[in-house]
C-alpha cells in the first residue's frame, strides 16, 4: 500500500518542505505575536545539547557567563552612530510599564554591546582586568519583517559573548579563537556541519564592527546560511562607553572589544543541512534521542515491551540516549515513519518473534540500511554504529557542499553557479561593483578567503578570494 | 593591626550587610533601568549549578523543557479575572516596535500561563495526551516599586513549570510532587537550608490559583522568605484556554491545570540563610569554587604556584572545583579576606615552608577551623571535609531556625515572637480577623500546616496551624 507522502519534496518545493517538517516533526509553532515562535519539547532538547556544547568550549575559551538585563535605556543605543543605525528600524520599545508613562522608554534588547560596555568601563581598571571575557545566554528582540521559524525570527535564544582587551591583537586573536574553537569546531564536530570560516565584506558588517568573521554553511538546496559570527568591534564602543584601562606604564587606553554569537538559528542549519524528503536526519552527537526501541507488536503479557525496557536501560548504562515505543495501538508504519520524520538515527524494531530469536533489527536512519543482529551486546556494537553515522554525515555533508562549490571567473558564471551551491571567485575580480551586480539576484558574498583558503586576514589582500551565493 | 570592618555587621543593620555582601562579593548589581541587575560570574556560576540541580529533578519528575515567547498579547491576560487583576499593575508594555505603534499592544511575560495556556489547548486531544508536563527556563517582568537585589526585581531569571491533568487528584498530587521531590529536596539537599513547606492562606495565593504551596525559608534576621511555589489552578485557565480533551469514554472535559516556580531569589535566599559578619558561607554542594589554593608567598621559581596548580588538577581529577589564588603582588590578609567574603567552604594555603615540610594548611569557612595536614593524598580528606561541612551547615541551619520558633496562642504573643523568628498559633485561633491584626505589624501567614506538621490538604480542616512572620 502506497503511503501519502508526509512532506512536500524538497526538489518541489524546499521552503515549503521546511516548514512541513518543522509542523510535522512538532519542532515550534508561531507564537501569538507576529514573528515569535514556540519551541517544542523535542526540538528544545536538541537546543539544550547544542548549548551544552557550545557553552562548554566558551569557558575552555576562558569566558565567564553573567546576566544581563533586557531593558535597556533608549539612549545607550545612540551613543554608537552606526550601531543604532543598523539597530533602530528594528527595535521593540517598552513606554508603559507599572502602570505608567516611562519618562525615557527602555527598548527590549536587539544585542547587548551598549550595556555591557557601560558596566565594563567600571570593571576595568588596570591591565590586570584584562582581558574580561563575559557570555551571556539570553534571547533578544529584533522586529523582523519576513520571519521563518528559527530562521528570522523577532525574538531569538543566543548566546552573546562581549570581551575586552588591551590590544588590538589580543582582540582580533580571540575573535578569531572564538571562530575557530568555539563556533567551527562544534558544528563540525557536533553538528556535522561543514562550515566556510571567512571574513565578511564590509558591506556585510555587523553594526559597529570593524571586522566581523563567519561560519557560512551550505544548506540542502545549496543556500548559504550563515551560522555563527565573531566581531572585532575596534574602540567604537570603548569610546562611546569610556572602556578604558591603566597599561602597567601609567598611561590611560582604550580597550579593543569584541562580540561574538550563535543562536536558535543552528537549528534551521541543523534542519536543512542534514534533512531528506523523509524528514529530519538528526547526527549522533547532538540528538536528544539517538536510538528508539519500537516495539512492533506485544504479546499478552507485554514480553516484548518489558524487553524493549531492559535493553532501554542496559543501553542508558552504555551512555546511549535512548527511548521505547511501546505504543501498540497505533499501527507500526506510522510510528516507524513518525522516527524516521524525527530524524532519530538508529531504530531498533522488536516483536515477539524476534524476542524468541534472541534477535532485534537495527535500521539507520542516515542509510536506510537494515540490518538483524542478535540482542546481547548491543551496547558497544550501537555505540560504534553511532560514532559511524556522525563521521558518515559530515562526510556526505562535505562531499555535497564541494560538489556544488564552483570556481568562476565572471559576474555571469558566479550568478549561474550560484542557482544551486557557492561560486568562488578573484575578490579583486568582484568587487564593490561585482558585489551589486550579483545583488540584484539576490547573491551576496558569504566571506572572504585568502590565497590560501584560510580566513582573509583583510579586505584587499591580493589573492583574497569570495565565496558568494543565495542565503537564508 | 586591626582590619577595618568590610561589612556592616550582621547585628547592627542586616539589610546594609546583604547590601554589602552583594557589592563586596561582586555577586550583582543594579541594572541601568530602575529595578533591574545585573548578575556577575561568581553569583552566575552558583545559579547555573542552581539551575542545573533543579533542572535534573525537574526532567526526574517527567516534564520536559521548551521556550515560549517573552511578548504576550495583552488580550490573553484578560481572560482569567484574578490573573489580570493580580498582574496588570506591574506589567511592561510594548507599544512601538519595527518603527511603528502596534496594533495591539503586548506585555512582556509577567509570568506564562495564558500564552502556554492557549497553546495547550491545540496540543491537547485525548486523554492520551495527559498529563502533559512543559517546564519554560526564562525572564519575567514585573514593575517592581520597591526593588532590591534577587529579592524583589523588575526582571528575574526563573523556571516556570505549567501542567495540564486529567483530573484534580492528578493536578493536586503533581503540585505536591514537584514541592516536595524538587523544590524541597534540592533546597534542603543542595542549598543545606531547611524549609517548611505548607498551603498559603487564600489572601496569599498566586493570582489565579485554587491552592497555593509553598516552601518558606528562615534568614539569618529571623525573617521568612518564599523561596518557592507550586500552584493547583484548578479549571480556571483551562476555562478561560479552552483547554479541553476528550476520555477514554468520548466525554468532553475541562483540563486541571498547575503552575510551579523558582527563581533568582534564592541567591538571595542563599546568601541570608548561611552568610555571617565576614561574607558569604557557600554549600560545598552548590559552590562553584569549593577549595581556593591560596599561594601565600612564592619563591623566586614560583616553584608554590606550580606546587599549587599541580594539587588543583590532582583535586579536579578527583571530582572537587577548585581554583588557585597565586596573585601574591596583592598581600595575603587581603586575599584570604576576600575569599572568606565569597564564602569559598575551604581555603589551602601553601608557602615555600609549606612546600618545604611537605604540608598544607586547611581552613574550613563555616566554622573558620585550621588545621596543617600532609599534602598528600588531599583528594579524598577532602570529599570527606565537604561533605562533612555541608551537613554541618545543613544542621546549623536547622538548629536556628528551630530555636527562633515560638508556638504561642494569642496574636499578641505572635507578633511579640515575630520580631526575630516565626510563630506558630493555631489557625482556628487566629483566622482572617487575626491574620489582618497581624498586617498592621507587617506580620503575615507564611503557611498552613496540618495538625501533624505536614502540609494542610485545606485551609479550614481542624488543628491547623498557621506559621507567621516577617518577611522579604
Amino acid at each position: 500500500m502506497a503511503k501519502a507522502p508526509v512532506l512536500t519534496p524538497q526538489s518541489v518545493d524546499f521552503p515549503q518542505w521546511y516548514q512541513d517538517v518543522i509542523n510535522k516533526a512538532e519542532l515550534a509553532e508561531n507564537g501569538p505575536v507576529r514573528g515569535t515562535m514556540v519551541i517544542r519539547p523535542y526540538a528544545y532538547a536538541i537546543w539544550e545539547r547544542m548549548q551544552a556544547a557550545v557553552d562548554q568550549r566558551i569557558k575552555e575559551a576562558g569566558a565567564e557567563n553573567v546576566s544581563f538585563p533586557m531593558f535597556i535605556p533608549e539612549s545607550y543605543l545612540h551613543r554608537e552612530a552606526q550601531h543604532v543605525e543598523g539597530f533602530s528600524p528594528e527595535l521593540a520599545v517598552v513606554t508603559i510599564a507599572g502602570g505608567k508613562e516611562l519618562e525615557e522608554p527602555v527598548v527590549v534588547r536587539p544585542t547587548s554591546e551598549t550595556v555591557v560596555g557601560e558596566y565594563m568601563a567600571k570593571w576595568i581598571q588596570s591591565y590586570r582586568d584584562l582581558p574580561l571575557l563575559l557570555n551571556l545566554w539570553n534571547s533578544v528582540v529584533r522586529w523582523e519583517k519576513r520571519p521563518r521559524i528559527f530562521l528570522r525570527t523577532t525574538e531569538f535564544l543566543w548566546q552573546e559573548g562581549h570581551c575586552a582587551h588591551a590590544t588590538q591583537e589580543d582582540a582580533a586573536r580571540y575573535a578569531r579563537q572564538i571562530l575557530d574553537e568555539v563556533y567551527a569546531d562544534f558544528m563540525v564536530k557536533e553538528l556535522a556541519i561543514p562550515v566556510i570560516r571567512g571574513r565578511k565584506p564590509t558591506s556585510e558588517r555587523f553594526a559597529g564592527a570593524i571586522n566581523t568573521l563567519t561560519c557560512e554553511a551550505m544548506m540542502g538546496d545549496g543556500k548559504a546560511l550563515q551560522m555563527g559570527t565573531s566581531h572585532e568591534l575596534g574602540q567604537n564602543f570603548s569610546r562611546a562607553f569610556q572602556i578604558e584601562y591603566l597599561d602597567a606604564d601609567s598611561a590611560q587606553h582604550l580597550c579593543w572589544t569584541t562580540s561574538w554569537g550563535v543562536s536558535t538559528r543552528m537549528m534551521g542549519g541543523l534542519i536543512m543541512a542534514h534533512g531528506d524528503d523523509l524528514g529530519l536526519r538528526i547526527p549522533p552527537r547532538i540528538a536528544a534521542v539517538q536510538i528508539v526501541l519500537l516495539v512492533v507488536r506485544d504479546d499478552d503479557e507485554g514480553s516484548v515491551a518489558a524487553e524493549a525496557q531492559r535493553l532501554a536501560s542496559e543501553l542508558r548504562d552504555a551512555g546511549l540516549r535512548c527511548k521505547v515505543d511501546a505504543a501498540t495501538h497505533v499501527g507500526f508504519g506510522r510510528r516507524a515513519t513518525a522516527w524516521e520524520l524525527r530524524g532519530v538515527p538508529v531504530r531498533i524494531e522488536l516483536g515477539p518473534r524476534d524476542l524468541d530469536a534472541g534477535v532485534a533489527t537495527i535500521a539507520r536512519r542516515d542509510s536506510a540500511e537494515k540490518a538483524t543482529v542478535p540482542a546481547g551486546g548491543l551496547g558497544v556494537r550501537l555505540a560504534e554504529l553511532l560514532t559511524e553515522i556522525q563521521d558518515g554525515m559530515l562526510a556526505a555533508a562535505t562531499a555535497r557542499r564541494d560538489s556544488r562549490m564552483t570556481g568562476v571567473e565572471t559576474v555571469a558564471d558566479a550568478v549561474a553557479a550560484s542557482q544551486d551551491g557557492f561560486a568562488s571567485i578573484e575578490w579583486a575580480k568582484l568587487g564593490d561593483s561585482g558585489e551589486a551586480e550579483l545583488r540584484k539576484d539576490a547573491i551576496t558574498v558569504r566571506c572572504l578567503l585568502d590565497v590560501d583558503g584560510d580566513v582573509a586576514t583583510s579586505e584587499d589582500a591580493a589573492g583574497n578570494i569570495a565565496v558568494v551565493g543565495r542565503s537564508y
